[in-house]
């Protein structure tokens, strides 16, 4: 399963460190990359390449201006979209659908989402229909489409690498 | 299982919507309480407030300047204490063990955490050992330990309340 994330909608000042853990999350839990759109934001683009090219693995993150071009050259690459929203089904009753698609982009708002996002997905998936996080949304629909095996994912080629510890930190890292 | 939250070293600038993001995700995701530690910030406390009054439920969040005593506090209460850090032990290996337990206070830092938090804790707990977000940590945290269960809890007497569709928004209030 090839694993996109889609950022719709950033401002650069009220969203920089939010649209940051969105772009660190899709990394850490198994997606290949990450394009933001909205607001111009070449510190984000340059914090995260930079935490790709020291802890491993293949990750991309790109800009677009424009979030419909970008929907719909998803669309045109047989991507799936995955809208992210509270007000869509409960990821746990369609996860299991959702998971034999080839490739998926989950699409993730900020502030307010245009209609048109809801008519131009595949599907609309909530995390609770509470308010909380688009983070944590897209972390928990990370999880359950790949079923938990994102937490083993090996990021190869690292130059910062944690060992796993009961108490206190281990690190090692390498030129 | 009674869950809690403890939200250590909150800076009122820069961790605001960071913070609140982790409180509507504990309450979202199954947890009773937050303790906010670190700067005081009645914004944050009272806009919580606001969310649990109007999306139902029970959550309360309280604050209190020092971490050391909040922790000792729970401890006290015979909570384990499982902290969000990327250097512990993997969640989905340790996950089985913790779920055994009667009360479990997350704990989740923001930039730097006392060597001391590591020791106080019961579980040091990863979400990969890779950089991103508490928030997602704490989603993925809270999911595992409730086996997917917290995103079927109900928020009753609730004024506003979101009913599930694949396109599009269906919301009720009432007063």
């Amino acid at each position: 399963m090839k694993l996109a994330v889609i950022r719709l909608g950033h401002r650069t000042e009220r969203d920089k460190r939010i649209t940051t853990h969105c772009a660190l999350v899709a990394r850490a839990l198994g997606a290949e990359q990450i394009v933001l759109c909205g607001e111009k934001d070449d510190k984000i683009v340059e914090g995260v390449e930079k935490v790709a090219r020291q802890w491993g693995g293949k990750f991309y993150i790109t800009y677009s201006p424009s979030y419909r071009t970008t929907l719909r050259k998803f669309k045109k690459q047989k991507y799936r979209l995955v809208h992210a929203t509270m007000y869509g089904e409960p990821i746990q009753q369609v996860a299991k659908k959702i998971r034999k698609e080839k490739k998926i982009a989950i699409v993730v708002g900020a502030e307010k989402v245009p209609r048109e996002v809801y008519d131009e997905s595949d599907y609309n998936v909530s995390v609770t229909s509470q308010p909380h996080s688009e983070v944590a949304a897209l972390a928990i629909i990370l999880h359950e489409l790949q079923d938990g095996r994102e937490l083993d994912k090996k990021f190869p080629k690292a130059k910062i690498k944690i060992t796993p510890q009961t108490r206190g930190k281990k690190v090692s890292k390498r030129n």
